[in-house]
């Protein structure tokens, strides 16, 4: 893990910028923590510059309550290499969004499994980079981003203790099966008028998780639109399971 | 309203029992109260005595909070006179349930339909009474019971100003119709496995709710597994739109 930069932010919080091999991220570590913290990793749906204005003021949230917080890059996204078939499938999408057609199977599939395939064990190298800090210790949970990339390490990550999900992005309908093996506690956000969402297909999801505890906060209002007390709602979801 | 007894809880809460012409009810008025509390009034499935220790457990948790909280007996419940009619449905629905048969809608409106009808305008002349004491003042929240008595109240009651609803009861089909007429704050809990709720039912008059703010909290488990942090959520709730 190299370091690249490190500010201190005015709340205290230290903002540490490093690569892993290709992979850039973003570390942030509460100005109080004394002893190791435990850890939020922040999914988004990829560009990292786009996405740091809503991702620092997620990380400050968690360091106000404790806990680390992590992100990283998507593959294809930022300033990292396209993929040439991740970028036709999402020209794909676009065709198909703007000519008001249903999103079909397979081009969700096209666009999101392979983003699966890459960005888990991305993940999880990033985890063990994190893990051997000795700021860092204790239960991780992951939160938001793209929710098929949250299913799969949910399912082959065992350091993930607790993950709050955003059913905002499209979900592969194999997903749902491979939801079954998940049995880690969750919150579920559902936005009920998200346009670039299958309502029916969250609940199914929902349906799907293994999970003994489950809980699906649905709210009203598109993709942007999560209520402020949310963030409350989801440290507190994470109190419950990381502390 | 006769005061029939009076009580201070260990906790400091001062428990009134009444009765408002042929009525019975309880209020109970937080201790530390110096100024009017403002107001939330439970509902229930029917039965005073049987659900009395888990209504003065919800009006103990919404008096640490300095809320005054109240209930009354439904009409046909508890120690009030019986309907013939009701009786009949009731017995029907049990026949339903024992045979393993759905519950057509037929008996959920002979049911609910004229349950509703009764407890409404009973709620509000008991509210009249509530709002005319010294204790009570500011706000009103409704929180649980009969989701169609809510519902309804929700629609003619304009002094309620913000209602919690527990989506485990039978809801009559036209009572979905009526829902798009509730315009205050909602929080909506459904018991995912709820075997005596039809989940698709009660997602259906979630959607149909004309609330600018409504949000939906699904947990796992049947009708009395409501986690213990929805008790919390549920003070948050009010805390965010009745103080």
């Amino acid at each position: 893990m190299q370091i690249t930069s490190e500010q201190r932010l005015d709340d205290g919080v230290l903002e540490r910028r490093f690569t892993l091999g290709d992979i850039p991220g973003i570390l942030w570590i509460p100005g109080s923590a004394s002893a190791p913290a435990p850890l939020i990793l922040l999914g988004h749906p990829g560009g990292l510059h786009k996405m740091y204005p809503r991702l620092v003021a997620r990380a400050r949230r968690s360091a106000a309550e404790g806990y680390a917080a992590a992100t990283i890059e998507l593959p294809g996204s930022g300033d990292r290499p396209r993929s040439a078939a991740a970028e036709e499938a999402r020209a794909d999408l676009r065709r198909v969004l703007e000519a008001g057609e249903p999103v079909s199977d397979e081009i969700v599939d096209r666009l999101v499994l392979p983003l699966v395939e890459k960005a888990v064990p991305e993940w999880r190298t990033v985890l063990d980079a994190l893990l051997s800090l000795p700021e860092i210790g204790g239960p991780v949970g992951f939160a938001g981003g793209v929710i098929a990339i949250a299913v799969r390490l949910a399912v082959v990550e065992p350091r993930i203790s607790a993950a709050l999900l955003f059913a905002g992005t499209f979900v592969p309908r194999s997903m749902v099966e491979e939801a079954r093996q998940v049995t880690l506690p969750l919150q579920v956000l559902l936005q009920w008028d998200d346009e670039g969402n299958d309502r029916h297909m969250a609940l199914d999801l929902f349906d799907a998780f293994g999970s003994k505890e489950k809980t699906l906060h649905a709210n009203m209002g598109g993709h942007t639109g999560v209520p402020e007390f949310e963030g409350d709602d989801g440290n507190r979801f994470f109190a419950r399971h990381l502390k």
